[in-house]
């Protein structure tokens, strides 16, 4: 076994139409050994951002391996079929729509970037004839590239090489360090409901106890939070900024949603300001 | 390996009550080195024409193999056990309520069908004495029968041949062509919003350019809608028509719900209407 | 292949933030020939007694295996981190607030349990200068303790023995049996909508016919329902009571959800009353 038996596979397909699992098919079919991982399909539909950050997180964690990630909604326009490679060891393959590259980042930086040829494609993957549709290139263009890769198949054989300066990449989540605390970008709203912002935890000096939270652009009331280290430090009500399990700074109530109590969402900016001391 | 090692599994059990995991589990008890590939669990509850649409489309897909589909409202009832093979080269095993043959249907056709027979069942698995539920055969019936059909094992030894004429096959999806375009049934509504109808494409000639969509019975507005090729091709709030990957006449929004635009839900009839030509 | 080759996991975390598969590519790093096999993610958040429930229903249906159970609310504070074995043969990793031992005793009863030691089991598993969250002992502690139980390391060497009558049990469900009929807890609402009541249907002479359903303290109206086999027994919107495939007593609809008929939830009481002879 070497490490590209692992297929893993992040999309927002969902479960509930076949899609993942057409995908998961066309790979199967092409390379039989191929071990397919599922990382997520619930990412919100569209949101490129939150599958970025997601791939970026788990693909580490994994062996070398090919990540298939499909967010997608470009498809069968002008956005670029793209496959790159990784100083890790690792291959991902999906559309030229930043979904890749902080991932690719993380494992070691880009070592090769490929425009995929869906012509060259069919025919490696030995389904010439094939028709590749406009609005399902998971099925017909990169699942099929992943098996490939998976397989070791060189991807200049199905695509020409593209300059990692020209691939799109994805603005940077907003986050401002400033005397008082930290203005920072609501980056992930988890099951739990806990608050994830663009702001790491070592970065940022909450200071020894309190902090207010202000959701901006809101007419809401402003919270008081306190700093701890985990859900059951918290009294039931109470908010909590803590470092969360990417070191990164985030919101939580114990056994409750901080995204609720606060009605943020996804991309609002919270300011954090430290409490005057003895305050 | 041989194709057999690969067992898919589509149900209606959703994740959350272990009903999955207790067919896989029985799967795995009797077969250790099969495969289960999920293809879908979140089938509305009791929709066999659902099922047996995804089924019918992600079942070619894989190479051969054993195809575990439970959505089985008439479980315990009169009801028949039923397992198919056809000729690709693949078994099939779920209720005979029609959820199992559109996909044989694609699959090559029947080549046998038995009637299962529990008491047999139980006893080719191993596992005499054990009991049947009156209500999950998947677990205790189907399940154990994947196994077996992916282990080769004859189902002569665990069924009664039954004449492929008397299966219970679903009615077909409704759909006309009219001299002014279609009158089509809304077979499917996927995450993204995409209303797929029963109209193949290739049968259909949307002209060069526009549409008209009305949703029969509901007191609602007439749409337009422009053929185009892909999601991106349309602009904010404009409804397209399209090919969808599976070859199917297709109504979409960009990035927004199509199905909740027009109200419609699975089972409804939509009635597509050229436009006068210059209109 | 020993059965150790298979890893159940199941958790509270849902699919869509990567929790999950932040924990499969940690076992998968370490093991990477062990197959995981997911029970359910899909646990109503901290809801420690579904999860001990499923987890003692399904685990059983599996081979002798490794079982990876997380949902933990209390993650980071005091209740410790634990690995027993059972006489079965299986071993379960997750935490010490009730969720393992449900199953431990329908696997066999405990043959051995250990408090899992953070540094020992990085030092084992190749993760010196790993850094264990204080929010996500999924990834950073149970994971890799399932990995190496999956490839045979003695927990002795990660783990201090413990007295298992020192481990936390949870409190049983609530269930009486009364001369009229039976007072039991709704323990399970399934995709279904059917109540599962925390009362073996062997237990229960539900005599010939028909009971009364009162959901206590609620101030809603009282139910008739039919002793039957199975959904398909039922008329429309007839209530019935039947043995559940795990060999409960259980309510359902045919079709419809009786939970929802019944405004109940997870916790409730319910009172079962024959009705008189002839009534």
């Amino acid at each position: 076994m070497n490490g590209f038996d692992i297929i893993t596979f992040l999309s927002d397909f969902g479960w509930s139409g076949g899609y993942v699992a057409s995908c998961e098919a066309a790979v199967t079919r092409l390379q039989p050994h191929a071990r397919v991982m599922h990382i997520s399909h619930e990412v919100a539909v569209g949101d490129v951002a939150a599958g970025a950050l997601i791939l970026q997180r788990v693909a580490p964690l994994y062996p070398p391996a090919v990540h298939l990630a499909v967010i997608d909604p470009g498809v069968g326009t002008e956005r670029l079929p793209l496959a790159v490679t990784t100083a890790r060891g690792d291959a991902l393959v999906g559309p030229d729509n930043g979904l890749l590259l902080p991932a690719a980042d993380v494992l070691g930086g880009l070592t090769g970037a490929w425009m995929l040829t869906p012509e060259r494609v069919l025919i490696r993957a030995g389904l010439s004839g094939g028709r590749v549709s406009a609005t399902f290139h998971g099925r017909d263009i990169f699942a099929p590239v992943a098996a490939l890769l998976s397989s070791a198949v060189d991807p200049a054989q199905y695509g020409a090489p593209m300059d990692p300066a020209a691939l799109v990449r994805l603005p940077p989540a907003i986050s401002q360090l400033t005397p008082q605390g930290a203005l920072a970008e609501v980056i992930e709203i988890d099951r739990f409901g806990n608050v994830g912002l663009a702001l790491r935890f070592e970065d940022f000096v909450p200071g020894d106890g309190r902090l207010s939270v202000d959701v901006e652009g809101e007419d809401l009331p402003e919270w008081s939070a306190r700093v701890v280290q985990t859900y059951g430090d918290l009294g039931a009500g109470e908010l909590g900024v803590f470092c969360d399990s990417w070191g990164q700074v985030a919101l939580a109530l114990n056994a409750a949603s901080a995204a609720q109590l606060l009605s943020v969402e996804r991309g609002m900016m919270v300011r954090l300001t430290r409490s005057a001391a003895g305050s």
